[in-house]
């Protein structure tokens, strides 16, 4: 995997049930997108924002095992393919080697009025680089 | 489509592109989740916790077109299909005629330690009694 | 009370000790004064922003017992005082007659830019209409 | 200030405004208890609850300046004083100088009904050795 961040389960992020609520989950994954364009690709969300920005297209998950508070988890990030204006990227976190959720989404590059934008050429190569290293 | 409720687009729901940050649509899709057990199937989710609990699974969503504040989404439900212990159920928005995301889920019935179990008859007779309105 | 609107607790305000998580109380006090803001101002929050804004200055809050997944909670809210930029709310939420909190917060009228400008006449004089009703 | 960590701003806190919505601030403040107890006070949310609650009973906040997406707060938390079962706590968020946000707090000490309860005898000494590293 490219890039990997721990996350811890914290208190707002447990439901009744002393999981995980998924939809916190989806935050979890997002800030996780957010710190790989930051810390990875050097390119972060305030400057991306608001001339453009990376919407959310598509996403699939599954949830493989619940999370309970003060668990640690490690989430990775691995780009799986890069079209004109899409960026695939595939998503694990586990918990002391149990999986606890698997995502593949599919971001957009837009412009300020939201159509869609091919990425720019520096931003294009950034990301095919670190789809090297992938393999 | 079995079970409709409206949403509105509030202030809380938008990110710095003015738009409905995704996350909080996975909120959106539980609170018609919870609403139509408590309206449809009569079952408020306080009634099935803590003894019980119908954990997200998996699900997959697409994003067809960004909601912004003052949206009046119609949010509908659909069962597609009832197994032993899981339900998969199908939800689609819309805006005048817009459609703006569609996402299938899966929930499994489980009990208080999380571990699967058969839907009790009452509640399979119920919800099969509203798949039969499906068709 | 000059507006008051209806709140159910549901699953996603709740935390492992089933109660609701307190940071969740200030999204449904948002809620309310946005809600306000429309219904009996009739100004939107999509059309006071992007060009203006009306952020909350300060708040103090009282939380006097928990609520529970399923209770429908009656949240109230009342002028206190108005100022040349600046508006003073008092909002009570109760349930069954069992208070559940009470809050004062001041917003602040603001430019795009976050400097703080008088009340455009209009919505004053809409404001002062609304807390003569008050007495 | 007895315990201090860092916050970036992320996506997920900011507003249409390009500002941190509010009611995110709460969760933050709550994330730094929660960090607090965890580090400082070696006792976390995870071991407290179920048995055990520390629910907030009273908050005050004052909001002097915005944060934007990008920007890394510092906030730092102090104990004010402590009563039988309560503990009120100060804690201040400055970014480069500038403050941010300013809140005290009490939180009282309950058990699995939510009745307030003394502090157990060891909590309440490892406190008041926090208290003294302030003076």
């Amino acid at each position: 995997m490219l890039y990997t961040r721990k996350q811890k389960i914290k208190f707002k992020h447990c439901d009744p049930a002393g999981i995980v609520f998924y939809p916190r989950y989806f935050e979890m994954i997002n800030d996780t997108v957010e710190a790989w364009f930051d810390e990875a690709l050097e390119l972060s969300f305030a400057t991306i924002h608001p001339d453009h920005g990376v919407p959310t297209g598509e996403i699939q998950t599954r949830f493989t095992a619940p999370s309970r508070l003060g668990d640690v988890l490690n989430i990775s990030l691995e780009i799986q393919r890069i079209g004109t204006a899409s960026l695939g990227l595939h998503l694990e976190a586990e918990c002391e080697g149990e999986a606890r959720f698997m995502t593949s989404l599919t971001l957009v590059y837009v412009d300020a009025q939201g159509k869609s934008e091919p990425w720019p050429d520096a931003l294009r190569a950034r990301i095919l680089s670190d789809m090297e290293k992938n393999q």
